[in-house]
C-alpha cells in the first residue's frame, strides 16, 4: 500500500502565524498517489452497503465522486450556502468567531439512504458534524466518514457522536 | 455514447428571476451518468500530450480529478482568493458588477506545461478566460478546455482566444 505522507506537504503559517496547513496539492499532482488516495478512501467502506457518497465543498469535491465511483453509487454535494439551485436543507456549526453552515439538496437524501461522507481533512469536526446532522435531519443514516488525513491532536471525532470514522493518514 | 442530458435539470429563478440554471445534481447522483461524463470529457483530448489537468474550484473540482486519471496526469486547482496555502499567482476578471480572482499555486504550472482546463459549464466565459491568462501568466501552454455543457448563446468561446475547446453538451 503506498504510503501517501511523502504527497502530504506542510506550509507554514496558513491561514494564521502558528500554523502549519496540511498541503494536498502534490497528493494531486501525483496520478499514481491520487488513484491510491481514492483506493484508500474507499476500502474501509466497500462492503458496508453504501447507498450514495456526500462530499463537503470545497476539497471533499475533488475525492468523493471518485470514492463514489468505487462504490457504483452517486454522489451529493454539500455546498456552503446560496450555492444549491434547487430546495435545500441546511445545518448551522459554530466557528471560532460566528456560525457557518452547509446546505444539501432536500431531495438528494432519501429516507433511510446510508451515507458515506467523504473529506480531506478531519480537523476539530465542527463541518463533519454538521454533515453528519444535516444526513440526519432529512432521515438518512451516516455509514460512516472517510478522511484522507485526520489531525487526531485535535480529537474531531469526539464531535462525531461515535459514527465509524476512517483516516487514511493521521498525525498525532 | 450516453446522452447526458436528461441528467442535467433547470432550476428556474436560480440565482436571480428569469435565469434557469443549469443543475448537474441528477448526474453526479448516478454512477453511470458520472462515467460516462468523464469519458466524454476526457476523450477528445486523450492523444493529446496534456501534461496536467487544471480545474476550477467548485465545480471543476467535481471533473477535474477524475478526468486527470484517464489521461494519466496530475491535477492542479485553481481556486478562490486566499484559499491556497503556498505562493499563489492570481488573475482578476470581470463580474456584472466589480471584479474576482481566481489562484493557482505558482510552483504547480511549469513553464512550457500543456494544461488541460476543466469546468462544468462555459457560459460568459469569465472565469475560463482568466484560467487561460493564469496559464499563459506562468508561460503554460493551455492545450485546450473540456467543459460539461456549454450555453452557446452566450458565445463564450470568443472570449478564450481560439483555444481548442469542448464541450460534451451543448445548449443553443
Amino acid at each position: 500500500m503506498l504510503d501517501l505522507a511523502p504527497f502530504i506537504r506542510d506550509i507554514p503559517d496558513f491561514p494564521q502565524p502558528g500554523i502549519a496547513f496540511k498541503d494536498i496539492s502534490p497528493l494531486l499532482a501525483d496520478p499514481t498517489a491520487f488513484a491510491a488516495s481514492i483506493t484508500q478512501l474507499s476500502e474501509p467502506f466497500r462492503d458496508r452497503e453504501i447507498d450514495l457518497v456526500a462530499g463537503l465543498e470545497a476539497r471533499g469535491f475533488l475525492f468523493g465522486p471518485s470514492v463514489a465511483q468505487v462504490l457504483n453509487v452517486g454522489f451529493v454535494p454539500m455546498r456552503k450556502p446560496g450555492k444549491l439551485p434547487a430546495d435545500t436543507t441546511a445545518m448551522s456549526y459554530e466557528l471560532e468567531y460566528g456560525t457557518d453552515s452547509i446546505e444539501v439538496h432536500t431531495d438528494a437524501i432519501a429516507p433511510g439512504a446510508r451515507v458515506l461522507l467523504v473529506d480531506d481533512v478531519l480537523a476539530t469536526g465542527g463541518t463533519l458534524a454538521a454533515a453528519v446532522a444535516l444526513v440526519e435531519s432529512l432521515d438518512g443514516i451516516v455509514a460512516g466518514a472517510s478522511l484522507l488525513l485526520e489531525l487526531a491532536f485535535l480529537d474531531g471525532r469526539a464531535s462525531l457522536g461515535g459514527i465509524d470514522v476512517h483516516a487514511a493518514l493521521e498525525v498525532t
